[in-house]
């Protein structure tokens, strides 16, 4: 099938950074095919036996690329907030609690939906049972990542991290021909992993030539841990043992130095930058100035939805304008139109699926997100770039494509149904020890 | 006409900060009547003749409060976001050539549009030719205050600040008695007027009891030409002149010494945080944490759509929270009640209003905010305050109500039609020389 979407400001995100406005993207099932002005739109011949959609003066720009999250935290999504040790004191003993592969599955669901909604195509998903990750993303039409958890003391899925990694292994194998899902192993993180785990995840997913992503220098403890132990950073210290190179996606990356940067650079390590997550929870700011003057590739991160709350990139993206702006005490520091890359194309090549999506370019996926400009607070717009980072938030979504099929029309899912799967997960926590645990603690607020 | 809104998270704000959950609200006319929990419902003879608002479990909050903004620069939103001196490029030059009273009063409409859509029910507005601004206020059904700018330079509307007075004078008595809008005079800021006018401006403000509302301390040029001219901070020099008072309410505040903060204390000063607008501009964060401290009346302005492009107190919370914790390097620092106070009765209370509005208790003007918890951002709600401040934005805002009248249901404005606002400033920005002054400027991206 051949469709074509006019009268948008085409944001291509392309090399040239071109932008056609207003302009037209056509595609063929799942392929860009052309993309243009239009004025240089295609004669009636060439619009035989194609769908035209009137994009009515939105900006059409590619998928935006959620680069670390786990969607299997929805039903923690607010819970302690503003608590000094929310992990141990709810997070950590809720996982063990109630976390099953249904309630996985369901809150995998919700969370690609949501998504969804907000303009997000790709996402690389970081959590436990991911086969069932995998499948809800899946059905959801969703393009992305599902990294297996391991790590050395065992977790709600599996007590032994052999049994994580055989699991994260098969999973690996089961979607290797899929042409939107793959699944990666995905080490819990530097402190949490010992030498042999993190060895044999390298191992694993450099044989699969998938991400090898992991949660690093994001925590004061995780620092001083590695200082005392080893004397050095987590990031030499996985140089050290040779698991830093173009496969390793290190989420967060607050706390780097100069030397650990140039590591980076030299071994073309990837950075999910984690903003809203990361200031929430006070930890500080990742130098992303200087990540961009090295060409780190950096993308953004929603993190978990008991970390982040929201799940949606716009929220990342007028965090990360204001916070490295104000870092720089420059304005003119990390214009708009690198705040819209890191969104998509850079996000793209730190997944390593830059040559599927992250741009509006013939020959790559049609992945797309039709943004209105028709509510109050897109108005008016001189600038797309401007309009998406400063103005949009994920309520504007009016359209998405995921490999050419439609999930997003009118702003609400087309094959599923959010107040459904809304439901379906609402009746499992209730199901599960969640109420009973919840009602336990008490009064939160 | 007696009203009940039941089947809330009814969050009052009041001194106790107590919460209904589930709750309801009752207002007659433009007052509320009581505040409860629904096992304490009035029985069948109470709700005679009462019109019943079923809330859906969504949060009931007091409508906030934008204690900052000049709703006049609509039309400049989004032009030159991240140009070094866009002050002096776009905003200036815009302003001279543009603003006149028609678009004054089309912008305001639309700005007062917006916020009401987003939750916004009170607002300080401070820009040029302010009847129009108090008029389109008026007719949109908002409470606020309207601020006429003065200035040495004189500016788009009066050549001479002699004869701005005068126009604010005038419009200060000709809404004294009006119920939602009240005028005052608003000099432009502290290195903008000089001594006579700070002055006269305080007298004439004090002498009718309304707010004496100016930008301060936010300009690291500011700052340099009264050290260097006067040996003293911005703060210092207005005590000097006993121009620092319970009135005076100050936009921005960066750059506060700790001499600067007790004289604050000391006066009475009021503060409005404008934390998008600053940290976009690249300026700098206020120090809130000492000014809370102090228990100086602090509350959230989003400053004008040109600076900080969204009008919604939804964003501004979320990057207050996100700013301050990480700045104070504490998770648990500004919790999310906290903020919540800030986007309310703070900023009733910095505006003068804390008697009317700010905070759902009896006797108080009914000015609400019904925020749904359906969408899929606001799920699972484990506490009003956290949804209200990491997961929702202004999307969410289902109904708004200002003085008991319901000015927004189903999420669109009741009695305008905000597509038809946006057409008529549309087609004025296109009579103006605003069109070809834009044509001129060339392709701004």
């Amino acid at each position: 099938m051949r469709t074509i979407i006019i009268n948008v400001t085409v944001v291509t995100m392309n090399d040239q950074r071109e932008i056609h406005d207003p302009g037209f993207v056509m595609f063929e099932n799942d392929i860009i095919t052309a993309v243009g002005d239009m004025k240089d739109l295609p004669d009636k011949a060439g619009l035989l036996h194609t769908v035209t959609v009137d994009g009515r003066n939105g900006i059409l720009m590619p998928g935006m690329v959620n680069l670390h999250t786990h969607m299997g935290m929805v039903p923690f999504r607010g819970l302690g907030d503003d608590c000094k040790d929310r992990l141990r004191v709810f997070l950590l003993p809720m996982e063990q609690k109630t976390m099953d592969e249904e309630l996985v599955y369901l809150s995998t669901r919700y969370g690609a939906g949501e998504m969804l909604l907000g303009g997000v195509t790709t996402a690389l998903d970081m959590y436990y049972f991911e086969e069932e990750a995998a499948k809800a993303m899946d059905e959801m039409g969703m393009r992305g990542i599902t990294g297996q958890t391991v790590m050395d003391e065992g977790a709600c899925d599996f007590a032994h991290p052999r049994e994580a990694l055989a699991y994260g292994e098969n999973l690996i194998k089961k979607y290797r021909s899929h042409p939107r899902i793959s699944a990666c192993i995905a080490p819990h993180g530097t402190n949490t992993c010992g030498e042999d785990l993190l060895l044999e995840a390298y191992r694993m997913d450099s044989l699969y030539k998938v991400p090898f992503p992991l949660h690093m220098a994001e925590m004061d403890y995780e620092m001083d841990y590695f200082r005392k132990e080893y004397g050095m950073t987590p990031v030499r210290y996985l140089d050290s043992l040779h698991v830093l190179g173009e496969e390793t996606l290190a989420a967060h990356c607050i706390h780097m130095t100069e030397e650990d940067l140039l590591l980076f650079k030299e071994k073309g390590a990837r950075v999910a930058h984690c903003i809203g997550s990361n200031t929430k929870a006070a930890k500080g700011v990742a130098p992303v100035s200087s990540m961009l003057r090295l060409a780190i590739p950096v993308g953004l991160g929603t993190d978990g939805p008991a970390s982040g709350n929201t799940l949606d990139i716009f929220t990342q993206m007028k965090l990360c304008a204001n916070f490295h702006k104000n870092e720089t005490r420059d304005r003119s520091a990390f214009p708009a139109e690198t705040i819209v890359a890191m969104a998509t194309i850079q996000g793209a090549k730190a997944m390593g699926l830059h040559d599927l999506t992250g741009s509006l370019e013939p020959g790559k996926q049609a992945d797309m997100v039709l943004v209105e400009t028709h509510s109050p607070n897109m108005f008016p717009v001189y600038n797309p770039y401007s309009a998406l980072v400063y103005s949009a938030n994920p309520s504007n979504v009016e359209e998405v494509y995921v490999a050419g099929e439609c999930l997003v029309k009118g702003k609400k899912l087309v094959k599923s149904d959010m107040d459904e799967i809304r439901k379906a997960l609402s009746e499992k926590m209730k199901k599960t020890d969640f109420g009973i645990y919840m009602a336990k603690m008490g009064n939160i607020y």
